[in-house]
């Protein structure tokens, strides 16, 4: 299935403001995927699809994740909508036959990330956190740095992401507390 | 073997500055076992005893977590420093026969904290980050802050360092972030 048959699909459980949002992904994955030298077709994809999931309410995300045989971790089980990336990947790979691994983890960790990420994972977690119609104090200052090293660029992300979830008193994901480690140790250690 | 006693012996190993801290610890955690109602006796003797495994760099404290036989996870490979807790339990549990569990997990946790911490386990996590020799920019709004609900207390002091360790791009224990939403959770569930 091509990227125009995806949005049409993808579409009729979105929301308006999602389906932008996703395209918004989408155009940004593809111009990331360009300057970090990875698959633009599959960052095109992978960033149309990485939200397909985020439709439902707390208990029937829990129910979809459930029904789909995902493991459901605490921190998802307190806040359900961390399962829209995992349910996202589960619902596109049974969809669309031209979903490989990686697209499929890019979709799936898109939220969170994870330690160890392709480079195609840290082009959809950037791209979702600076498409064109996000807005948020730093976000301008993210765009900028686009074309410095990506881990640098996911890292920076990362950080920031963590301590807004602080503020706002919100959970945060540890697997996103593992990713950035993992990167800061291959930082300094590689 | 009473806490002069205990002083004397893990003297032999920490510095003067340690010991000055750990004793900090053992008084405020006194302090904070009478306001929020847990045993003094085994406040005092956990906070003494917190930080009796901090003394080793970091090889030896590796080469201790294996033969202590502890569980090393990938965050203490990056950091050993943070297996300090969980040492300095083993060692106190070796050492000293009136350690009962939950001084050993008040020892073992001081750093991280995890979910479901018991009252002990949050006093002495409190005590090590407000004793009176600590010096940061908000210890004094900590310390006014004792006396209201000790989750409370714990989740503020908590955020803090995570924000400041992303601040200071240090590596972060993914149990401390298990540890903040568990209370998150329980305040809005309970």
């Amino acid at each position: 299935m091509d990227k125009y048959n995806i949005a049409k699909d993808i579409s009729k459980n979105l929301s308006k403001y999602r389906m932008r949002h996703s395209v918004g992904v989408m155009n940004t994955a593809k111009k990331l995927a360009k300057i970090y030298n990875c698959c633009t077709q599959k960052a095109e994809l992978a960033g149309l699809l990485h939200d397909c999931g985020k439709y439902f309410d707390d208990p029937a995300m829990i129910n979809k994740a459930k029904e789909l045989g995902l493991n459901i971790t605490t921190t998802q089980k307190y806040e359900p909508d961390l399962l829209h990336g995992p349910v996202g990947a589960e619902m596109s790979r049974l969809k669309y036959n031209n979903l490989d691994q990686d697209m499929y983890n890019a979709i799936y960790y898109h939220t969170t990330g994870r330690p160890d990420m392709s480079k195609l994972e840290k082009v959809i977690y950037v791209a979702d956190l600076i498409e064109p119609f996000r807005k948020y104090p730093e976000v301008n200052e993210f765009r900028s740095l686009v074309g410095i090293n990506l881990d640098m660029l996911v890292i920076k992300i990362m950080d920031k992401v963590i301590c807004s979830l602080v503020r706002s008193k919100k959970y945060i994901d540890p697997t996103t507390i593992l990713a950035r480690n993992y990167i800061y140790f291959h930082m300094k250690n590689d």
